[in-house]
């Protein structure tokens, strides 16, 4: 096995840095994974930027990135599911297996979840990874190493439709045109809606979005009031059957409820202040839902099936690529919002190096 | 047809009049019912301390009552369901039929409901009501004309349970011991949970809860923060399935949330202020579902059998009677601390007279 | 309003008349239609040839025909949503809107239903047709009259994939490439299903199914064994999530069953025998569910919303046209098996007369 | 450890040897059980007299018993939920916990199930067996060995219940009132079906149902058609919301289809022959849906809550105890028709020996 295990580490507040760790050793359940792309999470600038994200606090440094594809390098001997060199999609988290969210299956809501950079738990932005066999997902052929990695994203938008309860013939609204925005666009259309308005403050990515399938756009200004939200959906596509809320603004939320129909879903997968104010009268009177999505469970499967079969173009969220002697570049990137970044991509192996098909 | 049609009408703010009204001509699918009980609620209350609620502004003068049973007396041409003599229990709203709404079966929702005693409609706090044959159900002979009217408010509980998913073994936490939340602990018991907490700030009213079954209490006091609420009741019954809000103030809502498991749901009944601040992160991270009860949909036909098979006993809930000549009496007893009141019932025929088993 | 009502009268077995009939009186929640295409069902030949289905039985002449679109000609006094112009599909039943499945979402299953040409009810193959005005619904420009009509079978469609739960990524096994196999499959694809494997025993068929969008295909022979046929879906797709039986044979019934996997749903759309051998243990003992579909309920809005999305081609289904005088040949080439017919549309008024964008 | 470990041991058709067997050896998440009591199950009379059920033969001797309750004798030091001298309920099943099924909380499905007494697995009738800690539950003090035991077949009863989706008001059929009857009854009551209606072919049966809160019962005849028994069903409480089908005969399975309101459910829990003639028509066009079930999943902490709360009695329905010494005369009792047995439990410790309330 190679000795080189270049490894991202966070070490606090604006000290992120490269250094050599010892490559893992796996227990029988699991794979060896030499990492191949690993997409960066505004969840990860976060932590660089703040050393932590409400209760999970960075107390001692923590290999960072957790949307991540790569090739299985050795395998553990319980390990059915897997043969050396397998690409594979890697769900960063792994649950306890035996509490009640496990065996009831929301294991996303496992109290024991290790997850992939989330204190105390390291990630995969390194070149040696080890991970529970079952939660990496066989890439076919055709399927990018990045777009492995775009599952990880990608999951949070089937979670979210799913908790929306996006179907066949639904009107959505999706408010914040970010990547998360934009994967859930991808995947309401998939799932059926046939209107979808993509709501966002930047002219740029509402291009985008309308590239990607939104039937309908609206450019807001931070001027405008949730009634004037309200008022301008409503115009545009009436009443939503569905919103799922993707910038954790007050103001988007309170718009967000306002402009769904009565018996409707709200899903918020935005987070922002710990205490909002809302118009819960407005509501509950209405019977109109307000959903949470923590992660995504059981996601990865549908994910990887909508992306095999080349329905969606993830790809086109990828703005920037970057090696993973790069890091400190890919982060700046993906913090700058002069460099227009969508998605940034961390190559710890050269691109395409392990696709069959190239892009 | 007796022309004596005496009615409770509000004309406005503390202006609640008995007057004589025509009685009403019933079309082909109505029934003309002879009014024998009525519960005074707390919205009519509210009607005539505020003169509205929310949206609903009395703008004319309003019959008032809507917690109501009466006998057949007269039936349209096109009525099969019943016949001259049937004591019912009225479920008081009638809802377009052709919406949306009403076709997928949430006519609770209906934009176009018709529904007693909410501004423009009248009630049945009078002599002579038409309404609806289909929304009048028969009640067996052992129930009697109170536990009739005692419907409305438990299929608000019935409602309220179904849409927390009230369940076997489901842990429940009630937030507030009045009428709403008194009938919310009979049904989530008939509906198999097996852990009740009940929570007040009155001690009087946790000991009718206690006797009805709660399986715990726990009483609040003003001074309590959300965070001590949700530990007392950690320690109590460790955390909820379910939570039902029914006091409508922010303190309880945000105790309720941080109660409530991860994967659990909030079902918000009492109606406070339009806006209010919620510890939102807390409740999204953890997919705590926020889910608010317009009325109730669907629900008289158990709260009905459920009255019918005697496993509950709702009559416990009435304090205090009154005749409908009383009636200034009986809304100042429901609205006034001192008198104890649960549930005021306005007679509008002699107690007991039509029901065949007297209580 | 003009005299000519010619309409086509079922007397009996093989005796489908042309003669002319009253123009209908509308009701004030009523509008009159000027037809303009009517489809061919096969539960129209049916009756044609055996006078009857199952427990419906002609008893009196029946006007035929109920995948049908027209043109309002007149609207009832109570009419908010249609006006006189307006180009509508004719969704084909109107429910008493009073019984508990009419209050529950579910009127599909009303016992009092009205459903064009089912005995005793007559259909909507004539001139002049009047019809409740909110089960007609109000087409785009960009949609066709044929695709308006079309909105019936592919309602039956919708229904089935919901009653399947065919979601994202979902695996789908589809028995039978008849005009319901076919419509299944759009409506399948639309709602996310990733691989949709359709068999039939007629590769011309099969081939349309291809065209359409399966992603895999199998022809079956009639000497092949259930279990032969499981094997054979497992070699292509392993498990089906869902099965949707569009044939209605034994053999095809048990053979969903096999291929589902456990957990899965079998819905059976086709009906055969009145009493069919069944797997039971297989399908009991893994969990796989047997669902039927009847009609649909609340389907038209969404079949609606595919159609107008242009996602789907349902023109391609329709393989022959004729004029409301030629109504005997219309039914005999939809019956003859050489004609290679799939949906034969029978034009009451010139093809595209009444379509802004011709086709 | 004691030495003595004596175990029932099927060795074939009609051979179940006692003898001794060596002290099982736990893994870092398991728990060693002295067992206590170990119901019979009529799966393992069947074992005993066929050989087999269905798929699963008898290929080597097996341990037979797999409803039982036990006292922690020993902990792995990974377990963390029990403690030694816990008392507690053993959920016979141990899932694979990696798989789709066992992810997505329906792990009952799981092809790689570790099944107590289900070839190849061994059962729990014996003095120690090991087991995975987190599927064994702690008892209260007042709930004894043998209600721990009866969790078994209640979670059954649970299990039932819930896919029938049984509810307030529900009127519930169920067809058998052996053992499994039996509970789904007690099950059906607590989950707030207000008519439960219990038919047998055994009036000695129906008087127990009847004990134990049937609202009626039906005494079948072998002569009856299932028509006939549809018809009785009807004169008596009408049409069913839900059946629960417990005997496996295709005349009940038949009958409780027939007697099911449209849209309601049929469950069937007894299997009977591998193939059944069903009346497929009238279930399909009524879309009464027909469902199974596999064992139990996430069912005994439900059950476990239901007997704790004192609300059942399921104590009622154990008719004979045994010591382990006298494995054979306890299964010669469970399968004679004249000893009038429900449920027969064996002791493997001296009864009531660990119940700190005696029963």
């Amino acid at each position: 096995m190679a000795k080189d295990n270049l490894t991202a580490v966070l070490y606090g507040i604006e000290d992120l840095r490269l250094e050599q760790r010892p490559v893992p050793v796996i227990a029988d359940d699991e794979v060896l994974l030499a990492m191949d792309s690993v997409g960066i999470c505004g969840s990860d600038v976060h932590y660089l930027e703040k050393g932590g994200i409400g209760d999970f606090i960075l107390t001692k440094p923590m290999i960072i990135g957790h949307e991540a594809a790569g090739v299985v390098a050795k395998v553990g001997k319980n390990v059915k599911n897997l043969v050396v060199g397998d690409r594979v999609a890697i769900e960063p988290g792994v649950p306890c297996r035996i509490c009640d969210h496990c065996k009831q299956g929301q294991y996303n809501l496992c109290a024991d979840m290790v997850f992939c950079a989330t204190p105390p738990y390291d990630g995969n932005l390194t070149r040696y990874f080890k991970h529970a066999a079952d939660f990496c997902y066989k890439l076919p052929n055709h399927v990018t190493m990045e777009e492995g990695a775009l599952l990880e994203p990608l999951s949070v938008g089937v979670h979210a439709c799913r908790r929306a309860g996006v179907g066949l013939g639904s009107k959505v609204l999706i408010l914040g045109a970010g990547p998360i925005g934009l994967v859930t666009l991808l995947v309401a259309q998939s799932m059926g809606a046939s209107t979808i308005l993509v709501a966002d403050l930047t002219q740029q990515r509402l291009d985008v979005a309308k590239e990607l399938g939104a039937t309908h756009t609206l450019l807001l200004t931070t001027q405008m009031s949730a009634e004037q939200v309200r008022d301008r959906v409503r115009q545009i596509i009436g009443e939503a059957d569905k919103c799922i809320e993707c910038c954790g603004a007050e103001s988007t939320t309170k718009a967000g409820i306002l402009a769904t129909r009565s018996g409707g879903v709200v899903v918020v997968v935005g987070m922002g202040a710990p205490e909002v104010k809302l118009p819960l009268i407005n509501a509950l009177s209405r019977e109109v839902d307000i959903r949470g999505v923590f992660r995504y469970c059981n996601d990865y499967p549908a994910a990887l099936a909508l992306v095999a079969s080349g329905k969606v173009n993830v790809k086109r969220l990828v703005t920037h690529h970057f090696d993973i002697t790069e890091t400190a570049k890919a982060f700046d990137t993906a913090r700058s919002r002069a460099s227009g970044a969508i998605k940034v991509m961390i190559h710890v192996q050269p691109k395409d190096a392990n696709n069959p098909v190239k892009f």
